[in-house]
């Protein structure tokens, strides 16, 4: 009796996004790996991004080449480009596959042509799809806490807010991982299938996404002197275990993660007078938070 | 022979999105209006927001009637809340519907309850549907340059990035115009039919998107020191006409603009490897300009 009296008062009032993320049960969330745990430190603070080697192995694989070979340290926000992105760049700011300074900083493999990891077979991917229409592919929805979206037997991962890329020139096999950008608008999804998504930011984005834009074209900054200048680099796996920060991902295959969509669609917040009844890819916005177990 | 010569030159490079503002001939903008443009000073430069008597007339005309008063001058940027909104206040800043100095200030009507102008009856407003499914509506689409959606006969403004709408506390009717909220991330379309959209940011916007984010919850600044002060407000057709500045919105009924549309779904520029075929209402973002036109 008691506990059919508590799912009758559960299913009177459904759980609000609130609820749901300070509720959810600690096997409701995965944490970071420290090898995949990108630390930049500025002046403004860390910015800690979680790489995503599922999708752009290779491109993972020479970003952390580059952090572990120094080539960020010394380097600097060189673009802020107002509801697009923010881009940071290793020291040796113009570099191009064959630079002789990188070469010699990073051995190959990395410094060959990158593939064009764009997108991959969607067959044997973990997918959770979203209720609803995408406004871009057949199905929008979720793989191990990333943002996908999946059509025709390829899945590839959605350029919402905070995604994390590998800039590059005109040709596809021009970025080397040594200029990335993280999303900083309205997801601009134009990019998705055309760029190597690396990964997210999961904490510091607040102390970029203020930095002052760009004025040159795309928002490059006009000058050195309006750079940020980024400090040390470092992939956490690298940083004694009790100094590293640690941060927890929502799962996005479990009940708990599929309350929050459902309560991020229908807001259940008394502030609301007409819930959408749908939400978007990017509105969803998987939950992060920092953890203080130790792994 | 030489139309024809032309016209398969055009079939066979169709235009990017840069050739076709640029060559998008005069009738395919239409002038803001001077007495629908908002002008705001502040030490970071000028914002100019352009309002929308059409979707919510009474809110719009409290905002003019508060302006006209100098209750916006002397007020403050008092929220930035990263990935969601900017939000400015009048002079006195916890101003509720009935207060003493604004029912001083701005004789009713305008200080009596306003209606929840979030939605009204599709039927006779123009609208031009966006090819594609909308994650939050039958269709999305443009009405007269605005975001706006459609379904079950009534039509509403989106919270597309720079959208303006009036702040209100948890009951509906306590939204007074005194303070407004801009867009500034991934659209937040939970607002849409929540909230009165009363216009959208023209001009001006980077500078208070690279303001620092309020520490306080919502993204409130904690002290008054932290606020952007606002110096004059005033509507551009109460400033002498020689002065005032002036803007052009692409109309959005037009060949030109579903030639820009379909520019935006299907990137042309050689840096896009694979054009996604698709565009999201937000995404599309309406071309602004800076006219030199006297009206």
């Amino acid at each position: 009796m008691k506990s059919l009296a508590l799912l009758a008062l559960l299913l009177a009032a459904p759980a609000t996004v609130a609820d749901i993320e300070a509720s959810a049960p600690p096997s409701a969330w995965r944490p970071v790996a420290p090898e995949n745990l990108l630390l930049i430190d500025t002046a403004k603070g860390q910015l800690a991004i979680e790489l995503a080697p599922g999708f752009a192995p290779a491109h993972v694989a020479a970003v952390k080449a580059l952090v572990r070979a120094h080539a960020f340290d010394g380097g600097a926000v060189v673009r802020v480009q107002d509801n697009y992105v923010v881009q940071f760049a290793a020291r040796e700011p113009q570099l191009t596959v064959g630079s002789k300074a990188l070469a010699d900083a990073v051995p190959p493999p990395h410094r060959a042509a990158l593939p064009a990891e764009y997108e991959q077979a969607a067959a044997g991917v973990a997918f959770t799809p979203l209720p609803g229409a995408d406004a871009y592919a057949a199905q929008a929805g979720f793989s191990d806490g990333w943002p996908v979206a999946r059509e025709a037997g390829r899945l590839w991962p959605v350029h919402c807010y905070g995604m994390v890329g590998v800039g590059r020139d005109t040709p596809p096999n021009t970025g080397d991982g040594s200029e990335l950008y993280a999303v900083t608008g309205h997801a601009p999804r134009h990019l998705d299938r055309n760029m190597a998504v690396v990964g997210r930011v999961v904490a510091g984005i607040e102390s970029w996404t203020a930095l002052p834009r760009g004025t040159e074209a795309l928002g490059f900054y006009k000058t050195p002197a309006e750079r940020l200048p980024i400090g040390h680099v470092v992939i956490a796996a690298d940083v004694a275990a009790a100094d590293r920060p640690r941060f927890e991902v929502m799962r996005t295959d479990t009940p708990t993660f599929a309350a929050y969509v459902d309560a991020r669609a229908n807001r259940r917040e008394a502030f609301f007078v007409r819930p959408a009844g749908h939400v978007d890819v990017c509105n969803v916005r998987v939950p992060v938070r920092r953890s203080t177990k130790t792994s």
